[in-house]
Formats: structure tokens, C-alpha cells, sequence
């Protein structure tokens, strides 16, 4: 079993390196494997595709997701060859799969210039002490929305 | 300028509405508005394209990244019906908009079953302490990917 975490790790990696060399991105990969195999493989796009949120865990769990034909991975382990990003994180957290595997960490990728250690610090500030402006605006009118939803019959909770 | 922050936040909620109603996926909806004019619109479209990530800041944010062929939302405001959860947010200070502004906030997505306080409770864990198992494997081989993003001479950073 081992040496099964270690052959999907490997292979995160090399599409991490083929995306590089291919330059549609970062130096970054993943897989998702279910049941043993393989369901969805991918690298970072951010730059190729003109898509911030093209990191590979994101564009895996995408992915899966339409393989599977699901919004969840259930049972579903994510290898990736860097340790998520605050935004990557969220969308495992969503996504739900019951482990992740990373080959880099945080410090190793801040080391070649992707630092996100400024996100983690944003989430913990106060939106009024954040780099970028949060601002309260019209939540009586949004609210109506919410009231709606709490009231609508059909909707499919997730 | 005031009016027209309002009449921003107002179509996102129209959004939000129009999104739910037809079965979209949750109560979500925002815009991205740039020199005055809206560029991208969308609401949350999870359970409809089994899409976990397809929250509405996202949608809206690959949108207008796809209108401007950048990665980048310079200049950029977004208006959304409720306060980003953790992966928006992330996902908000890849794409460095220069301000967002928000209706509902998250004690009203909570109150209607959007709690997303358990991701930012995670995010702060160290990893051995997470729901979700996070756990590094193989970082030498992943390191030597890194290097070689170093010596890249037709890297384009981000």
C-alpha cells in the first residue's frame, strides 16, 4: 500500500514537471486516486490559461468531480506534489476526500517565490485590517435571498 | 459613486436569486466591475455542474480573468452577495481585485446551513490535528522539480 502513495506521488510530480516544462504554469501537480486508481490528473494553468484559481489541487478536484459526476470525493485521496495553498485548502475542505498527500511544503515553495503565507495572515485579520478592502454593503436587501432559500422546497443541500 | 456600489451589489443579489431559483446551487451570486462596468457575472453553480468550487466569487472571478485574457483582476472590484468563505478568499488574493464588497456575512450563511467556520477553524490546525488526514510523502523527488523551476530561464512568474 505504501508503495502504491508512492507511485501517485510520482506521478503528481511529473505532471508537476511537465506542466513546468510545457509552461502552462507553476512547478506544481496532482492526481486523484480512487479505489486505487487514478481518476483525474492535472497541473497548474494559472498562466496559460488566464485562470488564478488553475492551481493543481483545484483543477484535479474539478476534475474528479466531472469524472464522478459528484460534487463531493468521497473516498477519493489527492496527491499533490506541494502542500495546498489557503485557496486550495478551501476547496479540499469542500471537495471532501478523506486524505492528501503532498510531496513540498509551504517553506519550499516560498523559497522559489510562491508564498502564500500572506493569505494564511489575511484570513486571521479582521476585514477591516486586510490588504485588500472587504466592505459591508446592502445585507437587508441580500438577507431577502437567504429567507428564500430557507423557504424553497426543491433545493438540493450540499 | 455610493449609487453605484449599490446598483452593483443589488444585480449580484439579482444574481444570487436568479441562480437559486433555477436550481443552480445555493444563494450565491456576485459581479466584477471594472472602470464602472461590470465585466463578469454568476452565481454559485455547485450541485449543477458537480462542481465544489464553482462558488460564485470563483465563477465570477475566472469570468472576468478569462474577459481581461489576464490572471490577474488589477483594478478590479467585486460585489457579492455574502461574504467569501475560506477557498474565495484564497482564491481573492491570487487574483488581487483592490477591493470586495459583501452583503450577507457569515453568521447569515451559517444560520442557513453555509458554515464554513469549520474551515477557517482547520486552516489554523497544524496538520496532524485536521479532519482531513494531510500528510507529506516524497519531498526530495518533489524538491527536484522546484530546482529545476529555479533554473527555468522562460519561467513566467505570478
Amino acid at each position: 500500500m505504501s508503495e502504491d502513495h508512492i507511485k501517485f506521488m510520482k506521478r503528481a510530480v511529473e505532471l508537476a514537471h511537465q506542466g513546468m516544462s510545457s509552461n502552462y504554469g507553476g512547478p506544481f501537480g496532482a492526481v486523484v486516486v480512487k479505489d486505487g486508481k487514478i481518476i483525474a490528473e492535472g497541473h497548474n494553468e494559472v498562466t496559460s490559461s488566464n485562470d488564478p484559481t488553475a492551481h493543481a489541487e483545484v483543477v484535479v478536484i474539478r476534475r474528479a468531480c466531472e469524472h464522478l459526476g459528484d460534487f463531493q470525493l468521497t473516498d477519493c485521496v489527492i496527491y499533490t506534489s506541494c502542500e495546498p495553498c489557503p485557496m486550495c485548502l478551501g476547496a479540499i475542505y469542500w471537495a471532501r476526500p478523506k486524505a492528501v498527500y503532498f510531496g513540498c511544503n509551504q517553506r519550499d515553495a516560498a523559497a522559489i517565490g510562491f508564498d502564500d503565507q500572506f493569505i494564511y495572515d489575511e484570513i486571521d485579520l479582521d476585514i477591516e485590517k486586510r490588504g485588500i478592502k472587504f466592505i459591508p454593503l446592502g445585507r437587508d436587501e441580500a438577507l431577502t435571498v437567504f429567507r428564500k432559500w430557507e423557504e424553497k422546497e426543491d433545493k438540493m443541500e450540499y
